[in-house]
């Protein structure tokens, strides 16, 4: 009943913003770009608040996406704006899902009154406003950005403020701590607003935090303060998500000639009961989650969910087990009573990818079995760690990296650059299974083996399952399956694209007649040199399909493979190129990943 | 007069120590485990130090390598040793050139007697020793591997001690300062020594090295304590050098139930007085700087020295310029006299990759010239910040890659995965320089656009001239040089390799009698598809020589291009593996690198 009071208080606060649309008696009806902010008085500032925060609701519930911390940095926002002169001063909120105040005070509105029928994105984008300078996804790299803005100021001799908004557990990463020790070298203005809502995506937990807790709790008193201590001026906000309050901190730091924090407590959730409750569950929603708040959807099993229920079976077992996340429980499916569930056999490091993968190295060298779940493009924080903690000392750490691989996300979560990045490291064994049974098999091997350190390739989605339990035995490294024999044309199909390998393969047989052969290579960090060398028996066409960059990917081993060989190798994958919210059918077209496309293709070549 | 007398000294003190030796009258020859520490007297452990010394100071003189770190560190390895219980308590020190006594005390001293003839190397190696857990190269790891494997310990119920010894420098590292924070979580034994020298390779800029001073001067009683923020229990030690001292402080850590930080204060170049005197200079010397300390030898030009005289020339005519470097000004050659020439137009962000690649992506956005100086694998440490604060934003910055390529280094430094790294990704331009003339057209290049981000592959060598400006267009991207119009086969060299391209063209000629084509490829990050193309009418094999990991690296993109058409394309480079003082000669002919291997693999082809 509670939930579906709150469902109906929704509804009605997004039928009478349109209503109030309608009649043109808002606030925010006013407000085109930062000067229109400053012609508000205290009290016209608070409505603004909270026609900014029905903005974001209303996205939030139509699309999807961040929610809580962006309902927390609303009055901050305002109050920047209301104070200083953007573009001229230039501002850089860090991805801590805290930039949608600033869309809609900047010309972006549209992106929350119709956010369907926008292009404006979730991420800080110079495209669409001259009010932003980057295109931001990963989080924790604010300071460096700005620092490097002040820096140039100060090499042209230009005067003005360079302010970064950092929060919502960024502050752990490690460009942002290296960041902040740099930024205070500065001898000029660089102002940095710390956004301290108390939580990242789920509770923090590192010591860092402690230190931030701590001055929180006595009002910014504590001694205990890492701002001073590296020689930044501070200064503390209770209340941060008052108005008055902030345009009063941000007036005494402006035009300061020294590098400064402002430090502001604010709550995630701000304004919306059920976020400000669990600010977890509402960091970022699907759509509809909050006017469907009350219905109960069956859920898809996803293999974050059946990782879940591994997980949670295996440390029931051996107590070496241990589940890791860099503040990304979500990849596990850990709820907070799954958390509980897995005790001291899970723990969450923060935003901290480096050290995550260097953890786990020392993890598998003591003779526990670390088991890493890194979100995405995440992984790419870590290149330096995989390479030198883990793989070259052949730690045997399981790394699984749940990737989208081509899809309609931002520029910076494409989900296409982890096989260039991982297969090309020594050392590690990167498998692609092609099945929820498959996954589980390759898993269970991982974390029983001893000898290597194992990546798995793991899709984002709901699982695809052959029904029949896997009983590979994935020692043997390298040995690619082949499930269906023909001839003339062979067809690999790695991971999640091997479904399109079958379907390609239907089609050749339709279209052109040929029974081609299909291979699971199941490795996508080497060749099985035995069987591609006996393909050349009866086949003159080899056709690769990977749902990654093409450039450093799978294919190219294998085209290199057959360099000196009559065998034509045809790759298939991404182009190397970030897209930005590209529809994935048009991707997919663009690079030739449909079976029609590819039988086509072949069509050409054996004419 | 006063350095002949230096180096004399030195001399005489390593001729006594072969006296001593062969009289077996040192302490050090007693010393086979850890186990023969424990047995001696504070007066021998003071003299053990002075024959450590000795021993660090004949190695630097006979192989080069680290010194000014190593000396400072003696004392408290002594301790260390004599306290606690190597190995089952666990040492892990960090990359901070702080491991050789250590070394020394656990059954590895002939790396040091007879340096030449033992195969001891520079790093911490668990194929050493069972005193060592992890084969380390780059700086600031230590505190995640130590933290993973103290968690392990607790896992597994055991009750030890897990010692991470970092400093040098190695604290500004990312994943330092996260594994700090995550260390602080732990509930349980966890000891840091933090070797504070008051410097890195160079003097330290960073807020974090300020607090680090601020406690140093107070005698670790300042209030400003990031360790004691993070919640680690503190200890200081004013005199890290004073082994009676160091002992009665690590006795009191010694089982703690607690993270805790050992603050000590050692001097850099301890016991040699020109590397007390000046640190940096001996931070890692040549072989035979000590003996040959009066000598002046003639200098070759380096790509390092060129870029220096390219950076200060350039300054003077455009404020915008600005060098930075992540505690490498080697890698620019900057002396701390050029340092002061370059003034506010060069600065050293200290260990924190992250930090300077996304502080350069900042500069670029506004309006700077930034050119940053990575040593060789170091650029590891960035990869995601390449490609987010970077590439996605396009932003013109430089980026120099100083890499040695295919070596005879230690498996943490090989220099062949930087091709793989940086060319797949999206937007970046990779260029390789064949010569000194073409590496300063594309720096210049470089500097003076804002359209791409561009990076460079430097030789980490002696500069190769062909005595003629070059005066090439390089905004024509993947634009490639033919610059030796033959048939039927065709060499395509990239950068350091471009010169075992012309000979190979040479050595086919005299035994195959074959006039090939030789092309130098500029850019590793493209294809000139237009010339790839034309090769196709009267060419039969394309050859392609990378300096570099074949997987994911040029010539695959070469073999793919091909794969759908009738041209064998056979690649060259490194395999994908680690090596570890593999001689280069031995690599060379592994990987079929020279110029007769090439020829007589064509000629298997053709017949």
């Amino acid at each position: 009943m509670k939930k579906f009071l709150l469902a109906f208080s929704l509804l009605m606060l997004v039928l009478c913003q349109n209503v109030a649309l309608a009649n043109n008696a808002k606030i925010i009806d006013r407000v085109n770009n930062p000067a229109d902010v400053k012609k508000l008085s205290i009290e016209q500032l608070d409505l603004l608040a909270k026609d900014v925060r029905e903005g974001i609701l209303n996205r939030a519930n139509l699309t999807g996406g961040p929610l809580s911390a962006e309902l927390g940095m609303v009055e901050a926002t305002i109050a920047l704006h209301y104070v200083f002169d953007s573009p001229i001063d230039k501002f850089v909120f860090d991805t801590s899902h805290q930039i949608y105040t600033h869309k809609m005070l900047t010309g972006r509105k549209k992106g929350f009154s119709d956010p369907l029928h926008s292009n404006i994105g979730i991420t800080s984008n110079q495209h669409e406003s001259k009010h932003d300078f980057f295109i931001l996804g990963h989080t924790s790299t604010s300071l460096s950005l700005a620092g490097g803005m002040a820096k140039a100021r100060d090499l042209k001799g230009e005067k003005y403020n360079i302010v970064a908004i950092i929060g919502d557990g960024s502050l752990s990463g490690g460009e942002a701590l290296e960041g902040l020790s740099t930024g205070a070298t500065l001898n000029s203005n660089f102002i940095i607003v710390v956004n301290d809502n108390n939580i990242a995506i789920a509770p923090v937990n590192g010591g860092l935090y402690a230190g931030l807790t701590d001055l929180r709790l006595t009002n910014g008193k504590s001694d205990k303060n890492i701002f001073k201590i590296m020689g930044y001026d501070y200064y503390y906000l209770e209340n941060g998500n008052n108005i008055a309050d902030l345009i009063k901190i941000f007036k005494q730091v402006k035009d300061t000639p020294k590098p400064t924090v402002v430090h502001i407590h604010t709550i995630k959730g701000k304004g919306y009961e059920p976020a400000e409750k669990d600010p977890e569950k509402y960091h970022v929603v699907a759509p509809h989650t909050l006017d469907n708040n009350g219905a109960s959807k069956p859920k898809p099993e996803t293999y974050m969910s059946v990782t879940a229920d591994y997980l949670l079976a295996k440390k029931k077992k051996d107590n070496r087990i241990i589940a890791i996340t860099p503040a990304t429980p979500d990849v596990f499916a850990f709820t907070p009573e799954l958390r509980k569930q897995m005790g001291k056999n899970y723990m969450d490091v923060d935003i901290a990818e480096q050290n995550a993968l260097g953890y786990i190295a020392g993890l598998a060298t003591n003779g526990a079995k670390p088991i890493l779940g890194v979100k995405g493009s995440y992984i790419q924080r870590g290149y330096d760690q995989i390479a030198e903690d883990i793989a070259i000392n052949n730690a045997p750490a399981t790394i699984l990296v749940f990737v989208e691989g081509i899809s309609n996300w931002d520029a910076a979560h494409c989900g296409t650059f982890d096989i260039p990045l991982i297969s090309n490291i020594p050392n590690i064994v990167y498998l692609a299974p092609t099945s929820k049974e498959e996954y589980l098999a390759m898993l269970d091997w991982s974390v029983e083996q001893n000898k290597y350190p194992v990546a798995i390739r793991v899709p984002y989605r709901p699982t695809v399952s052959t029904g029949k339990k896997d009983t590979t035995d994935y020692s043997k490294l390298n040995k690619y399956k082949l499930t269906h024999k023909g001839e003339k044309i062979a067809i690999i199909g790695a991971g999640s694209f091997y479904r399109l390998a079958l379907e390609t393969k239907e089609e050749i047989k339709k279209q052109l007649g040929f029974d081609a052969t299909v291979i699971n290579p199941v490795y996508l960090t080497g060749i099985d040199e035995d069987l591609l060398n006996k393909l050349k028996a009866n086949h003159n066409i080899v056709i690769t399909l990977e749902d990654g960059c093409l450039d450093g990917g799978f294919g190219e081993k294998i085209a290199r493979f057959y360099g000196n060989s009559d065998m034509k190798v045809l790759n298939y994958g991404a182009k190397k190129e970030f897209t930005h919210y590209v529809p994935l059918q048009e991707s997919l077209q663009k690079y030739h990943l449909t079976k029609e496309q590819i039988t086509e293709d072949v069509n050409q070549l054996i004419k």
